[in-house]
């Protein structure tokens, strides 16, 4: 049995109605609420644009008018919590057995293998659709069966998620409360 | 008597031909210089943008015929050195008294000293273009005119830059070297 994960519009308000839209907009609503209560500083990054054509209709206002979309060369969340420097990226999984790696592009891979190695904290937010669970999952599980990948399987297995990954408990407010697992298994003395 | 900077292609190359072509440009070659290198992770946030109409002429290939900049909310540049959260703007003048205060956003203020309250090092890198010189301006620096805005003088003289500013000096590669102001100020034991 699926549990769909609603999305309903994209504006941000301050009741519940609109849970679970897209995990892009928890993330943004976790942050902001991390913001507003000076826990962290951390921003989801703009989609780099290629801008082709501009003009300008009117005096101080550029219009865009032709520009694509590039892939980002990083991932899209970074910022500082308690002194360390934070780094992630959030995925989404429909599958109920394995998260695919092709979902991760190996620039992204080697982005948050680089970040780790100059002591930051790296990992990526994935959401599993079909049991509603969000998970923390650090960089080192990943390359695990990133650098194995040649040779032989394309995707980690739910069961590696319940093993070694860190579960993300959807709440009200904040939303996912990632900041928590950093706590409990990288700031703890 | 001025020092005009020389503004050329903003084709990169690897010769030191396009030198100074602009501040940005001279931040970006230090930053793939330190990232080539293992020094540091340091990238600059895309501009952001609006994006109003998108059409598909193509499948798999969206056109953005609408879209207008958005002022950023944070800073242009952030990353990670030696665990360290990096945080900065570039900004430029060419007046030979003062740095005007306009050519920062009060929300670039706020986030650079909420960065340096979270433990982040905090700083502007700021052209002198009639000098042709550049300094690293801590945070600090900042607020103590920020603060007195109101009140007082809305620009921060050129004698405060000499006592209480960094000079960063200009070189082949990397261009400007501001880690290594760092390194002497912030992280020496």
């Amino acid at each position: 049995m699926k549990y769909p994960i609603k999305r309903k519009s994209s504006t941000i308000t301050t009741n519940y109605s609109n849970l679970g839209m897209t995990l892009e907009s928890d993330i943004e609503l976790t942050n902001e609420y991390y913001l507003a209560n000076g826990i962290a500083i951390i921003h989801k990054k703009p989609t780099p644009v290629q801008v082709v054509n501009v003009d300008y209709p009117a005096r101080n206002k550029a219009k865009i008018t032709e520009a694509y979309y590039k892939t980002p060369s990083t991932t899209d969340f970074n910022g500082i919590y308690k002194s360390r420097y934070i780094d992630f990226d959030a995925k989404e999984t429909k599958s109920k057995t394995s998260f695919p790696l092709r979902n991760i592009h190996s620039h992204q891979v080697e982005h948050l293998k680089n970040i780790s190695k100059h002591g930051g904290i790296a990992f990526l937010i994935i959401n599993w659709k079909s049991y509603n669970k969000y998970f923390f999952l650090p960089i080192d599980v990943i390359l695990k069966y990133w650098d194995n990948k040649k040779d032989g399987r394309k995707s980690i297995p739910y069961q590696e998620f319940l093993d070694n990954a860190y579960e993300i408990k959807f709440n009200y407010n904040p939303r996912l409360d990632y900041l928590k697992i950093i706590d409990e298994y990288y700031l703890k003395d």
